[in-house]
């Protein structure tokens, strides 16, 4: 384990895309929204992934430049060409548009087409509760999970989140409708362990135990036709609204290839068109603190509310720093060898 | 059992409520909605209900009168004060205007307050599908689900619809995050059977099998943390950003102690200011197409889209009727008898 802190971090995989020649804000969001998972303790979300996205940079299937384009506005809603740049600065740059829209008339809507692999969708909800607004980003991906009776994956592991603020940290919902994270079934191969039914199918559509079969297969909803139906409408959202395109036509993060393609939808929606944005924060933190004293289950040490680990994981991480794995820091390190830069 | 027609039975339950005093306009969109639901094979929300609205109505806890007041309005935005009107009406007047706000601006969402069961979430993002927008629908419940990691009740069964058109019918995901209906649980003790592990807590928070201790206890979110998450989502929703109350601060349907108090959130987005309406239509009859067509599960039938049974459902209704149960028709003939009406 080697510990950084998160300005430091941050700053060395900004100067490693700005080195392979990434545009300096594109390089800049990137790297904040990359070490910010880390922050949250989201560690499979965070600069582990520099370096598929330095080598799919270099390999000439991301942007380099920033290429982010409004071509439709309405006076609540946008549609977004991203050009093929970067994930983070695509799903950021909407965000703020909506934000700054949603403050002229209420809310404000926005799909995004030709985008990349845009992280966690809180880091893109939380810039709304921040400005006391409701926050809603989601993405689609390539096709992981099989549609409720189907033997085979269709739509993409589809993150979706909400945001709200309260008088604490915001309340942050960041869920995909699978069962469990693709990372998981990879985990249990790597630790040789099977993995319980109800979490994936093999090839042949068949419930499966072992982790690399359902690698090769598919990853099962939450809630048989409820996932699936969620998973649905992440896709109807970001993929065929955004005029992308979706699961099974979308190229895979970690093959080389083709561009992603990848849609997004986000928006923001003002609270304060509502109800005043204090009186909202104290209801929000009142209904928390109701929900955090009720009686617990067996082995239950603590009920927390969605986002709350990650806030709490975020403020540990600001004094104490970041922790990585000794492979992720030589994996980042060997990165930087090529341009003198040491981390 | 008996049959109807639709248009029999929503003039049958019309003209029960008018007789008692209801509103024409509220009395119509009540009777449409609940046979609607009849219409679509959900049957728990359709004129079974018809009862307790009367009940509820003559004893006070629910206003005859159209109560409902836009109390305030931004360009994309919209509070709506229900002053204790049907849930239904008071839901659909605030759809049609989102719907029609959104026509002027892209989008508009909606929160409402002092409002009643409004019946399917289904019913009301079907309407903007219908004018070529995506819906988005949610309500707030007593609290019936426990919060991840807690033993008792807190959340509502909170049922939210996001509908989308395309060249067939339209796509409609309307679910609780609860794993399964509390109706389940009261169907399995009715039948003397069991419940599996996984639906519900008894009162002291332990898993049961035994469906009237889950009765008194809670029901259980999918996906446990991502379930609980999103039934909280929707209380700060329908419940907090409206001003309305949120779980254990509601009133039952079923208890006459005082109004429900119960809070929306829902709102349209317009199609057109994305991409060609026709196009997005077809593009999400392909991607169905598209799912129908893959590999099924052993046993699997057909795969169905969400809202595709319903929708099929609906049809065959219209031409074949309704089949009402015996003792739902004998409930119904029997609201009727002081006024003189038959069914």
């Amino acid at each position: 384990m080697k510990c950084f802190m998160p300005e430091e971090l941050s700053g060395y995989c900004q100067k490693l895309l700005t080195g392979i020649g990434v545009d300096p804000w594109c390089a800049q969001v990137t790297a904040d929204m990359l070490v910010d998972a880390d922050m949250c303790g989201v560690s499979s979300h965070g600069v582990s992934r520099m370096s598929i996205y330095v080598q799919r940079i270099q390999r000439g299937l991301v942007a380099k430049e920033n290429r982010i384009q409004i071509v439709e506005e309405g006076p609540s809603t946008l549609v977004v060409d991203a050009g093929n740049t970067l994930g983070a600065p695509s799903a950021r740059f909407t965000m703020e548009a909506c934000i700054r829209k949603a403050g002229e008339t209420g809310c404000c809507f926005a799909a995004v087409r030709n985008s990349n692999h845009f992280g966690t969708a809180a880091y893109y909800t939380r810039m709304a509760a921040a400005q006391g607004m409701i926050g809603f980003a989601c993405t689609n991906l390539t096709g992981k999970i099989a549609p409720h009776g189907s033997a085979e994956p269709f739509m993409g592991t589809n993150p979706f989140s909400v945001a709200a603020p309260s008088n604490g940290a915001p309340v942050v919902l960041d869920m995909t409708p699978s069962v469990v994270a693709l990372g998981k079934l990879i985990l249990a191969q790597k630790l040789g362990q099977e993995i319980p039914l109800g979490w994936a199918l093999d090839e042949e559509g068949a419930p499966t135990t072992d982790p690399a079969a359902g690698r090769r297969g598919s990853l099962l909803p939450i809630g048989g036709p409820k996932g699936s139906g969620m998973a649905v409408m992440v896709e109807i959202l970001s993929g065929v609204l955004s005029g992308a395109g979706w699961g099974p036509h979308l190229h895979d993060l970690y093959e080389f290839d083709a561009p992603q393609g990848v849609g997004h939808f986000m928006g923001a929606i003002d609270i304060g068109r509502f109800i005043p944005v204090d009186e909202f924060k104290g209801r929000v933190s009142d209904m928390a603190q109701e929900i955090k004293q009720l009686k617990r289950t067996e082995g239950a040490k603590e009920i927390l509310l969605p986002g709350e680990r990650s806030a709490r994981q975020a403020e540990k991480s600001c004094t104490e720093g970041i922790e990585l794995p000794q492979s992720v820091y030589e994996e980042l390190a060997e990165l930087g060898r090529p341009f003198g830069y040491s981390l």
